[in-house]
């Protein structure tokens, strides 16, 4: 069991900048994230793009400003579960919390605070009524051990990178004994050489293209047997399929969070704006993931609710001791 | 008649910042700021010293964080009205404001934001119940013009670098008739070699020191006359003066703003943390100048506030427009 004074779910900037600001008041932090890396988004999605509204950076690249913020937090000796998301919550007899990860490492601490951005990032399904009936049953939203499909029939729809590049993997390296690939465009969003090579796949006959076309139902009975292709023109295909595969990139989801008893808005947490307290007491919400009247997404804002909430964590971890805000410029910084 | 969209006063590192945001939404800012240079604070008294708790700074000098916002808000062609403190506020019946400063330059804005931080410096008095009778009659809190002591009987008061300074300055170039420097202590706080001048300048009778005492009551008719000397050992001292020069320091004081009608709390301005306005439609309030539960007068809070702020006053200035938030890192930033 991992203890800590702070437990922060997301390592994000707002996170990793609200480690420093409880670290000026000697409390401890520990981080959660399902990226294998701290950062978020910044780190993950756009590292090399500039930013141009971090107070005092005319420019930062995100990547620059996580590294900064790494650094800045690095004196009070922040604790991070990365790779692994936050999954369960339990309130226990002393008032205290313990979060569970997907992979069951287990952490206590008094005051959890989620910083968890646009929360974990999930496939987006395509509105197939039957889809649910062969999830884990033929229908795969994300290729992670691609020998899963060895010398399967499989189905991929989607006209985007992720599309593109699996059914050349499948397909060129032989894995897959049939690739078809659906799109419903004649025109594909993904990188020019990677078109073409699905297209010379095609002509050659190693993958099926099937385009101005949608996957529009699915049939089968343990297990996926068939996919109904609707052509715009042609009318409907039904094609043989172990494996329907919908890659259509990934959208943001609050993800296990959603089920910890938090009050939710149009998919963040509602918090009240006096310290960015959530309406579970001893957690707060900071960052992307909450709202409130006004609320602005913007990392700017997230550190300033992160400093404001860890202020009123230290209240509810030292009932008894008051809290005299000590300027940095006079005082520096003195890490742990 | 200097007009613009949001008329900010104080030109430190909040309002500095606020020009960047405004202009994300293309609304012009003018500051005004009583200092003859942007930057508050942070460039007049400490522009040398290291801040270490701006997020994504693990530490940055006072006057390169002024620098960095001054390039920052750069693309937004903000107008300054530097060196001349904002002095009164009158609205109009178009529903805008007009700014005048203590040298009577006017400017005309629909919105106006104070961020004053601590507000004005002014003289700190010594609590001397007749000090009130003689002020502009042979009290000065300040030197502005050395030659208005000429020939003149001065009695100054303070044991810092101001009070030894002046006392040389006025003594040595043999401005005063005579010099008289009063100091509560046996020691000074001032640089060792401007406390040893001061020895010498006393040795050789050209400045009559008295430490241990303290002035307590002043005398005269139309004008002062006479400075009352209470030692801690030898009694009252009385001795002619044409002028009594207390020299404590100064300390922060929100000056003029204070008559605008405005709700103050503890010297500082009430808003709502909606959108930090004040209780006068059309006036916000934002950084260190500010008061709400919770507050901490920290410049990122500052960044913060003025983010909010230009959102509110967006809608103010354009009731029929929708604004939607786009991100620098997506749009970049277009200035004017």
């Amino acid at each position: 069991m991992i203890e800590t004074d702070i437990l922060i779910i997301g390592a994000g900037p707002v996170g990793l900048f609200t480690v420093f600001e409880a670290g000026l008041l000697k409390l401890r932090c520990h981080l959660i994230d399902s990226l294998p890396q701290p950062g978020g988004q910044c780190s993950e999605i756009y590292p090399k793009k500039p930013i141009y509204d971090i107070p005092g950076f005319p420019s930062v690249l995100a990547g620059d400003l996580i590294n900064n913020l790494v650094l800045q937090s690095a004196p009070f000796k922040p604790g991070f579960t990365l790779g692994e998301a936050a999954s369960t919550i339990e309130k226990q007899a002393d008032g205290t919390f313990v979060v569970t990860t997907v992979k069951g490492t287990e952490h206590k601490a008094p005051v959890v605070m989620i910083a968890g951005g646009l929360g974990v990032f999930e496939p987006r399904k395509p509105p197939i009524d039957s889809i649910g009936l062969f999830e884990e049953k033929g229908v795969d939203y994300m290729i992670k051990d691609p020998e899963v499909f060895r010398g399967k029939k499989c189905v991929i729809a989607g006209g985007g990178d992720s599309a593109l590049d699996w059914s050349i993997y499948l397909a060129e390296n032989n894995i897959a004994s049939e690739v078809t690939l659906v799109h419903r465009s004649a025109s594909f969003r993904g990188h020019l050489d990677s078109v073409q090579k699905v297209i010379d796949l095609a002509d050659s006959g190693k993958i099926m293209l099937i385009t101005e076309a949608e996957v529009t139902d699915l049939k089968g009975g343990r297990v996926l047997e068939e996919v109904v292709i609707s052509h715009s023109k042609n009318g409907e295909i039904i094609t043989k399929a172990d494996h329907f595969i919908p890659l259509f990139g990934l959208k943001p989801s609050l993800g296990p969070i959603a089920d910890w008893g938090l009050e939710i808005e149009k998919g963040a947490i509602r918090v009240n704006t006096l310290d960015y307290s959530t309406n579970i007491p001893g957690i707060y919400a900071i960052g992307d993931v909450n709202t409130y009247e006004n609320k602005l997404k913007l990392i700017l804002c997230g550190f300033h609710e992160g400093t404001l909430a860890v202020q009123s964590a230290f209240a509810r971890i030292h009932p008894d001791k008051k809290n005299i805000l000590k300027y940095t410029t006079v005082n520096g910084v003195n890490g742990f």
